[in-house]
């Protein structure tokens, strides 16, 4: 099972992150991270239970970038979800699917939930691998905090025990090819409207395929190539 | 998907059966039973939100059998499992494979929670069809009241729309049967003390296999017969 760190940004309820503790203790899980969250006091712990000690152990960060700056793999989570795939960048994966997909990683991952109300904001959700998403009733698809952390828990726990896989490209490799992404785009002036779009693209293909350590040195070398050709003036045939 | 009605027995926190009608909304569930439950005020309707309208049709009764007696199927659900199979009468079905048996039925069923400090009564547990669990840490298998709802609801919403299966044989049909059962047990003289365990195995195992009407009507014949024979003193070669 990865080693899955939870992250909530901006929680406005302490008895959520009390909830939130309790769950990841029913599922082994260790590591919660809380962006400028609230205060956590007397209701956070009550609601916690056994799981008080992953509370006394939550570590606060400014930024979710903070938070998950050491992590393989982001997924954020979204209420919102598109249907169709115009506005790829909130296409979400169903977390059965997620959960499938990254069992059998030994590495550490974050998966982050945003404030109650509003969510992650667009700029946040653009720093995430991937998106993933709770399917529910399409009346009220809105889940409490804490009842879909569980939701996500729940279905990485059922799949916690496989074959583990060829290791991961780290977080920092993946952020300097994502880098080698823009040069490519700055090269080939890339219509600057459509940039942000592009990118994020780029990196939700990578956030669904995973890349290996491998496959990054392989693919880096192609990129790293590629951009030198193009800046240098020559192009393909 | 089955016609679910979640039954709560005895909750205490008005708050967790605020919680699980906003998760009933959530996945597009109706029809909330509580059994002598804690009063339903304030907290409960502020947890709710949209399932509001699911705390306003809530029906109170006194017992669980008045809860269940038109369902077709009664899962009950117990934090308690049992390694081994020693005690069949506490061994759970994991709750993704029961959402999977019971898909394809539109006939009314019954989900039971117990109590959030003690669960169901022994006696309780007997009159269920079959037990379920979700799958959780050994460590702290305790779920909150509300989150075990809330993944159970999740599990049966996946495996919502599927094909169409033969109709299930009568709750009170199948009250029947296992009056009938229990008839053999007196008629061939069957030790007192296993009696119980033996007409809760019976009915576990009626569970597991949601008999068709068809099925019941056969098998009917049969019991029936025999329990006639033996009741007029003849007995088998």
């Amino acid at each position: 099972m990865p080693d899955v760190r939870f992250v909530l940004v901006g929680p406005k309820f302490e008895g959520n992150v009390g909830a939130v503790a309790r769950s990841m203790a029913n599922f082994d899980f260790e590591e919660l991270y809380l962006v400028e969250p609230c205060e956590i006091g007397e209701d956070a712990y009550r609601r916690a239970k056994h799981g008080s000690d992953i509370l006394d152990n939550a570590v606060s960060v400014g930024t979710m970038e903070e938070a998950v700056e050491d992590c393989f793999l982001v997924a954020g989570t979204s209420g919102i979800t598109t249907k169709g795939d115009r506005n790829y960048t909130r296409l979400p994966v169903p977390v059965r699917e997620f959960a499938q997909h990254v069992s059998g990683y030994d590495e550490k991952m974050a998966v982050v939930f945003g404030r109650e109300d509003i969510g992650l904001f667009q700029e946040e959700l653009n720093k995430c691998d991937l998106l993933i998403n709770v399917p529910t009733s399409d009346r009220y698809p809105v889940l409490n905090l804490s009842h879909a952390a569980t939701l996500v828990m729940y279905e990485l726990f059922q799949f916690g025990n496989v074959t583990r896989r060829a290791e991961p490209a780290e977080r920092k490799e993946k952020e300097y090819m994502f880098g080698f992404f823009d040069d490519l785009m700055d090269a080939i002036d890339y219509p600057d409207h459509r940039r942000e779009d592009t990118s994020v693209m780029f990196r939700r293909m990578m956030g669904r395929s995973i890349p290996t350590k491998y496959e990054y040195n392989t693919i880096m070398g192609v990129f790293g190539d590629a951009s030198k050709i193009i800046k240098n003036g020559k192009r393909w045939e």
